[in-house]
Formats: C-alpha cells, sequence, structure tokens
C-alpha cells in the first residue's frame, strides 16, 4: 500500500497514538488503513465412504489437487461461501455437517476453514476453475500431488477421525518453518471433549 | 474505496473479466481491490462457575457489557488473537480450551470467533479500553446491558451447554431483519456429534 484509498495522497507506516502496531496512516487526510487477514472457505465432501478432489486449472499450484475452497466474499456468511466454491469448483450441490477443521497460517496471512458436507444429488464436474473433479477413497489419494499442506493435512485429520467413529472441529495453526522446501508445524487446540 | 493503494489513480466499480462480482478496479493500472470480511476474535473466560466481562470504555457501545475480543491481526494466529485481546482488554492470562462459537455477521462483514478458555492465574483488571472487568454468575448477566447481539448469544449457548454437560462447537450466522430496533435471525448449523 502506497497511496490512502479515500484521499489518493501518500500513505506512510507508522504506529498511530493508542496503537502498538506500524500502519499505513494517510499523510494527508489521517486514516488509518488496518490490514488484516483473509479467510478462504470450503468443504470436505463425502460421498460413498470417498472425498471429492478438484485439481486445480489456474495458478498457483496449477494440476495439483485440492478441496473446493476459496475466499469469502463480504455480504455472505462461512457457510454460504462454502457452498458457493463448492458450486463454483465443483459443480456440487452440497449440504453442511459440520465445521471440520480451522487452519491459521500467519506466513500468508489466511485463515482456512473446511466444512464437512454431503452431496445433495450425486452429480459433480469441474467448473472454470478446475481440470477435473473426482472422488477418491483413502488409498487412492494423491499425497504427492496435493496443492496445499493445509488440505493434506485436513483430509488426513478426516480419515483419523473416521477411523476412530467421531468427528472432531479442529482448531490450530500451520507455522512455516525456515525449510526449503518448506516444513510446517502443526498446531492443534485438541478436539471438543 | 475512490483511489488505487497502489499507483494512487481513481478506481472504478466493475465486474472484472471471468468474475461475476462488482469489485474496485483501478482505471490506470488494473489492479483489483477485493474486499474481504474481517474477523473478530475473543475468549469467553470461565473461573469459579463465573464468566469473565468487560465494560467498554471506547465505541461503539460504550459503557456497555461484552466479552474481551477484537479484530484479528496480520502475522498472527487465531488462538494468539485470542489471547492478546484477552490480555489487551481484561490484563488476563488464557488458556484456550475450544473453539466454541462462531457467528457470520454479514450485515457488518465479520465472522466473530469465541474460545472457551480459562485464567492461567486468577488475575485480571481493566485494559484501556475497559472501564470494569468482572466475572458474573449466570443469575446476574446484565442482559440488558450487553453491548452486541452476537455476545449475547453465545452466552446463552455457553449457559445451554454447560446445563447439558457438553461444549459443543457452534458455527451460525446472525442475519439481521429489517426490525427498528434491530432484531436477528440466529442460523446454526448444529452440534457435533
Amino acid at each position: 500500500m502506497k497511496f490512502c484509498s479515500d484521499c489518493g495522497d501518500k500513505v506512510n507506516l507508522e504506529v498511530p497514538q493508542g496503537d502498538n502496531v506500524l500502519r499505513h496512516v494517510c499523510s494527508a487526510c489521517g486514516m488509518i488503513h488496518y490490514q488484516n487477514p483473509n479467510m478462504v472457505v470450503g468443504t470436505l465432501v463425502e460421498h460413498d465412504h470417498k472425498v471429492l478432489l478438484c485439481k486445480r486449472a489456474i495458478e498457483p499450484r496449477y494440476g495439483l489437487w485440492t478441496l473446493p475452497a476459496g475466499f469469502m466474499e463480504n455480504d455472505e456468511t462461512t457457510m454460504q461461501a462454502a457452498q458457493r466454491e463448492t458450486r463454483e469448483e465443483a459443480c456440487a450441490d452440497v449440504e453442511l455437517v459440520q465445521l471440520f477443521t480451522m487452519f491459521s497460517l500467519p506466513h500468508i496471512n489466511q485463515v482456512y476453514m473446511l466444512y464437512r458436507a454431503n452431496l445433495k444429488t450425486p452429480e459433480f464436474s469441474p467448473g472454470p476453475e478446475s481440470l477435473e473433479v473426482e472422488l477418491f477413497d483413502e488409498a487412492n489419494i494423491p499425497w504427492e500431488d496435493m496443492a496445499f499442506p493445509v488440505i493434506a493435512e485436513s483430509l488426513k485429520l478426516f480419515f483419523r477421525d473416521r477411523d476412530a467413529g467421531h468427528f472432531n472441529t479442529w482448531t490450530g495453526a500451520m507455522i512455516k518453518q525456515d525449510n526449503n522446501p518448506p516444513v510446517f508445524n502443526v498446531e492443534l487446540l485438541g478436539d471438543n471433549d
């Protein structure tokens, strides 16, 4: 951010009075421009003991597999966002069951929320942002071709909970370590019991 | 938003190619400025069978009661945000137990997350944004002087779950109706069982 979105003048990085964080503050009108994390919301759809994955037709991670998910928009709820993204990316109409994972990804200022969901009708196909949409059983998940670590982590928790016979709502964070290739520390708050 | 935060030129409202939502698009450099909901994160602290409330020392709702909560910042996790806000507003050091409620408030483009938490030490006092910080038992909750409907709703769910002997993680939305005074429809996704 270089310019004030309200008056067009230059912004400076400074700590406003009563604050303790550097903010973009307009040098002319004084407006403080706060920057906050974004929510990415989607679904983990189970059907016939399989899960629905989408092969990405867009960057980043073109050609790799993910769950249907995307940025939450203004004027909608997290549940509406999850259903909308599933419709857009997998042409699937779903009923939400439960918030399953909510992971903070502080290195990219995102919070990733995935809801467990069921297909209302057994129909799905690639939307414009997907190359393929397919149901996978656990044995055939393309673990080596997953687009994002947070998706792989959520799928692992899903299969673990399914084996245990009880689905939790997991809240946690994936903390990027200084490694190349990137390695994440997964922090989980614990289950709900 | 009237000006591009990247180049300072004027922005127009238009639907970018491949999109279906009106966005602020720069007339000069073409940058699309997405606007997304913000997260408000806080805690519902229980101690000695009482809950910790803060009386607001700031607008909006100066002088009314709320739970310690505030906007999530970049570079932190939702859990860190919840603990930070509790430190700032109630000078209390807490251990998080569980995500308890997550309510979408689409009329103000916020998602409100409250974690159940315990005091690490039995110490608390008003931070700069609070006039008072007090423990209330259920019978003495100042229901008529609550700052925000989402806080009252979360407290009701807390006492209901405590009576039932099991705390869920509630995901829902509060949909503002066209009433004056404002009335909300509370949508809940259901419990985790």
